[in-house]
């Protein structure tokens, strides 16, 4: 069996993982050919899977052969966008792999500030101001969660289960214990306009490319506290700086953006109510994704379903 | 039946309350003699019960008839204090009242900050600085709690559940599942060696005043993160200064203070790595005190047994 590997990150302990997970397997990791020197082409096999973020559309070439393409990650738009990709091919994402557990612990802690309102106690400490603020219930801070996949679904059920008042919206009908579910166009804007807090884990598509604009955004409540942890261009950004600005949008904590990392001089670095954090919010170790990756390999090999697979319609 | 009422905060509340819950008793708000006018002294009639927060010694002059003297807060060092306090009457604190799961949301605020580093990512975004810090697991983020009272007790179950490692110190021997149980003197330092976010809910007595001084805060590992919801003085705080000073605490949580408010100018205010808050870690609202205490009078008329009665030798 070959294994076609590309990664920008943790390239070399993802292929000494797979070739321990899967001693039958010979690894190909693929390099760019600048980096070969002068001869420039490397000649890979045609390969039974590949193990992919980010690829260059040059990796495809050549690669006839493919069962299947795994990739190292939850969110798969730039995989989808990949002019080489191969149409039949079946594209398998990484499931959860701790990343749930991580993407709560990034949401309780936005929940709980604007709960407690420490973006407003942290201001008033910088400033030398005792001033108590009134009292909020949990019950009374009114989380939206954005998108009801696998994350989402994990966020909405710990944070109702914290005591907030949950609702989410996904493209179709859902359902979830204990979430208010909503789902189309109008359902989106019931959802914004009951948000305290707002939790974005949608897959970036056509779709769903700037559909946070200052039109969705202004449903949200006065003040509220913005969370995006799915993919920065769901947001329009001069939209959301607009609305940073007149207070609409009380905080901002982004961990994605349209380019990464974040270009110095971003009005979104230095401003007092946005949290940037490095595209953060939920890392899969290598371990994790060669434990799912090489589980799926054999299913597969033994002829069995996977979970996990994108519907390339939807492209997610 | 007479009940004496003093309080700085909520008085007409508490006043209107007591006397819809307990409408045969006559309510006899304690007012300071100088508000009365020049006439001087208010004569109140010898009451059975008293429900207080930080009177006045005058007070208790004349009152040769209590029953039961119930504190507004489970921290009862300040009326403890109070010379007018007649030595036979049992003190009856507010126990929970929503105080623990208050207690609750800010101390696992700072669990989760210290976790994914949210005080280290708002210095980078505010620096322009895209740095991505290495994965930390929950159960690698060790948490002591010094003291296992009703809130210490929740709040160590709380972010044990979590997943955080979790460890306690109290002065006498105590059992909590999940938690590690320290006591004694060998016991705090085992706990404050072993602690990387520090969760103060302990009484302030004798025995703990200034418990936490320079000694004793150079235990916690390098970079921990303070919190301090119990009482002020339990804290040396030019020791914590020096400690915040030379990064071996990494960020402090400070809600209570030797003074209160917190002085303009005082070092705490304005320093990047606390964040004051106002005393707010818990609020009882003044509904859940008129019906702890109105229920406590209610089975003290009735010859029964409560709970929360102060040990006054312990000093709570």
């Amino acid at each position: 069996m070959d294994i076609l590997l590309y990664s920008p990150e943790d390239q070399d302990d993802l292929a000494s993982g797979l070739a321990q997970a899967l001693p039958e397997a010979t690894i190909h990791v693929w390099r760019e050919p600048a980096s070969t020197g002068a001869s420039g082409e490397v000649a890979l096999p045609p390969c039974d899977y590949a193990v992919l973020w980010a690829p260059p559309a040059s990796l495809f070439d050549n690669q006839d052969r493919l069962k299947a393409i795994f990739a190292l990650g939850a969110g798969v738009d730039s995989l989808m966008r990949c002019p080489g990709l191969p149409a039949e091919v079946p594209v398998i994402r990484i499931e959860d792999a701790g990343m749930a557990d991580q993407m709560i612990e990034y949401a309780l802690y936005a929940a709980l500030q604007r709960l407690r309102r420490f973006d407003q106690y942290r201001r008033f400490s910088a400033e030398g101001n005792w001033q108590p603020l009134s009292f909020t219930a949990r019950k009374d801070v009114r989380v939206g969660i954005l998108g009801l996949g696998e994350l989402g679904r994990r966020v909405a059920g710990a944070l109702a289960s914290f005591g907030f008042s949950v609702s989410a919206w996904s493209r179709s009908e859902k359902q979830a214990d204990g979430i208010l579910c909503r789902h189309g166009p109008d359902g989106l804007d019931a959802v914004l306009a009951a948000s305290d807090v707002l939790v974005v884990l949608l897959p970036l598509t056509d779709a769903t490319r700037g559909l946070l604009d200052h039109r969705a955004l202004s449903l949200l409540s006065e003040g509220a506290c913005l969370v995006n942890l799915a993919r920065g261009p769901l947001i329009v950004d001069a939209d959301l700086l607009a609305l940073l600005e007149s207070g609409h949008i009380g905080y901002a904590f982004l961990d994605v953006f349209s380019v990464e990392p974040l270009p110095p001089g971003h009005p979104y670095w230095r401003h007092p109510r946005v949290c940037v954090t490095p595209h953060i919010a939920a890392v899969i170790p290598p371990s994790e994704s060669v434990a799912q990756i090489s589980g799926k390999i054999r299913a597969l090999e033994a002829g069995n379903k996977v979970s996990g697979v994108v519907e390339r319609g939807k492209g997610y």
